[in-house]
């Protein structure tokens, strides 16, 4: 059961209230080293890929002000990433850039804090409080218990905001460790009704990072709790936004693109899977509504699973097979699998209500 | 609670009755395409890298020999994939192959699993029976509940061994759903103490496959199911293992090799930690005892996270600061990191009990 948050509003995207979880990734580069033309066509593919939101550090002003060139002409939310100097914090919110987090191990006192918040009431911005393991205040960084340490950092920014009685604030708690980010994030959702930004930080390159994100998410989703996702990898930001997606595809929570069905390939193919799905990027659209397509490399289970899937290939002998619902529509040659494939994945596409 | 089961033999492995989990993949070309001495540096390589049994598939009497062949001198346990044709398996047992897979939906007729199990307990090797939802006998593809065809396809093989007293015997049952595949073996583990062999089948690409494998996998290790995993990915069999033994990692079954912390960088970054990575393929040793190892991109979190690793590094400015256990060791030039770090790793490594 979805635990109901408040919702809180950056730009066009809702975020908790029961919004759908959301999917964000953050930009890798420094802001200067890339033209701002160059940077949308990115955001562009990253939206296509399925992405809600992106943030960007602002480590100086000339990063701020690229970022609010940026963000008037961006096919999605972007959010400004703030540590150390409240006054870019600031700068953002001119433009505006409708969420900019903070970091309460890091920005400094009270005041800075206060400043930030009358600017972004003004402008009607939302605020995220990011609290990470790995830069706690000085006071919380002898605590053994790291979830409680999260929870307590949390809680103090939160005071301050109480204070100002300012409620636009997304809030996360994230550690390196699946189970110590799982364990903050469900003591802070027992007591809190702030939307939740989830992610385990600093996971690693793919493989682990992938791993580590599939469990502490999926746990703390399964628990009702998140309310918008950020899967950290040392790799690149489209690869974090497949990931959050092949996440929220796998509890159910998103239902439009492909559900993928693929063979690990053995000896007995005699079509290669993985030759074939390179060739096949246009399968990662998320502009349709679900469709199952399975890609196998031969006879075995081949056909059985295109039985289950909305159309399917399988290698046999020289030839491959294209199913659709478990009937065979076509048989080709293996070198032309890929435009036959790509015809009748549109078709089915184009089928769907 | 780690479920008990009773314990089989391939070879020098041990599966189920309390033995570690182990890894396996798949061998992803046929048997004639590579040279032996080539296909057995690659299971060197996948040795190292945490794998401890190799499957392959066998579709005809020359592959059959080819594996005899490589089984003589492999580094790790073989396994010989058979479908349709019982005699394959009866070939593969004369050299002998410790473990072979049998699928009931293609094995056919009694008397066939009655000759290849004489054999099997002649040369002492094991079977798998493993059951995959896209290759279910004929009279259980009707059934609507998948997990439950699952089962009867396992048990109405059980039957047969039961009679023959033969217990020898790894079950899998698998599905491209995840939950699916979880369903089917706890109902399994609930009936039965044969040590089951886990993972979601034709799970796709790297990304959708290493969600699918991580929620499907660990949410039955988690309940104390499983022996041996193999996760199936549209990819290479080193992805595979490396996958299998990130899971276990995550799940603290596997508590040697490095657990890896590297932040996923942005514009802040002055340390380019995707390269870094890619240079430090040594990492991926399975031979050490547990390191934890943190590679930061700039000075946010970077000292922080490395304050918790026994080693770490972090960009700052155009140095790199290398960590131990929080103190700063050593400060180069960027351009000497890879090779400052990795004398410091291996230092560490000596230092581990």
């Amino acid at each position: 059961m979805k635990k109901q948050t408040r919702q809180v509003r950056a730009g066009d995207l809702l975020i908790g209230g029961g919004a759908p979880v959301s999917i964000q990734t953050m930009w890798k580069k420094p802001l200067p080293a890339v033209a701002v033309s160059d940077v949308l066509l990115c955001l562009g593919e990253l939206r296509a890929a399925g992405c809600d939101l992106v943030r960007f550090a602002v480590p100086d002003c000339d990063s701020a002000d690229i970022l609010g060139e940026i963000a008037r002409n961006s096919p999605l939310v972007i959010s400004a990433d703030i540590h150390f100097d409240y006054r870019l914090a600031l700068r953002c919110l001119e433009f505006p850039i409708p969420k900019i987090r903070i970091n309460p191990g890091n920005i400094g006192e009270e005041w800075k804090v206060r400043d930030v918040v009358a600017k972004a009431r003004d402008v009607g911005a939302c605020l995220r409080i990011g609290v990470n393991a790995g830069s706690l205040p000085r006071n919380l960084r002898a605590e053994s218990n790291q979830a409680l340490a999260l929870v307590r950092a949390a809680e103090s920014e939160m005071e301050i905001l109480d204070r100002l009685d300012f409620r636009s604030v997304v809030f996360s708690l994230k550690s390196s460790d699946w189970e110590t980010t799982v364990a903050a994030n469900v003591a802070f959702a027992e007591r809190y009704d702030f939307p939740l930004h989830i992610g385990v930080t600093e996971a690693g390159p793919l493989i682990p990072g992938i791993v580590k994100n599939s469990l502490g998410i999926t746990s703390l989703l399964d628990k009702g709790i998140g309310d918008t996702i950020r899967v950290s990898l040392s790799a690149t930001a489209l690869d974090e936004v497949r990931t959050g997606i092949e996440i929220l595809n796998a509890l159910h929570l998103r239902t439009n693109g492909v559900r993928m069905i693929s063979c690990p390939q053995c000896g007995r193919a005699t079509f290669d899977v993985q030759k074939f799905l390179e060739d096949a990027s246009y399968l990662a659209t998320q502009e349709i509504k679900r469709v199952t397509v399975a890609v196998m490399g031969c006879v075995v289970n081949g056909p059985g699973e295109a039985r289950h899937a909305d159309i399917g290939i399988t290698g046999a002998g020289d030839h491959v097979m294209i199913f659709r619902l478990g009937e065979v529509i076509r048989e080709v040659a293996a070198i032309d699998a890929v435009s036959a494939f790509r015809e009748e994945f549109e078709k089915a596409c184009a089928r769907q209500p």
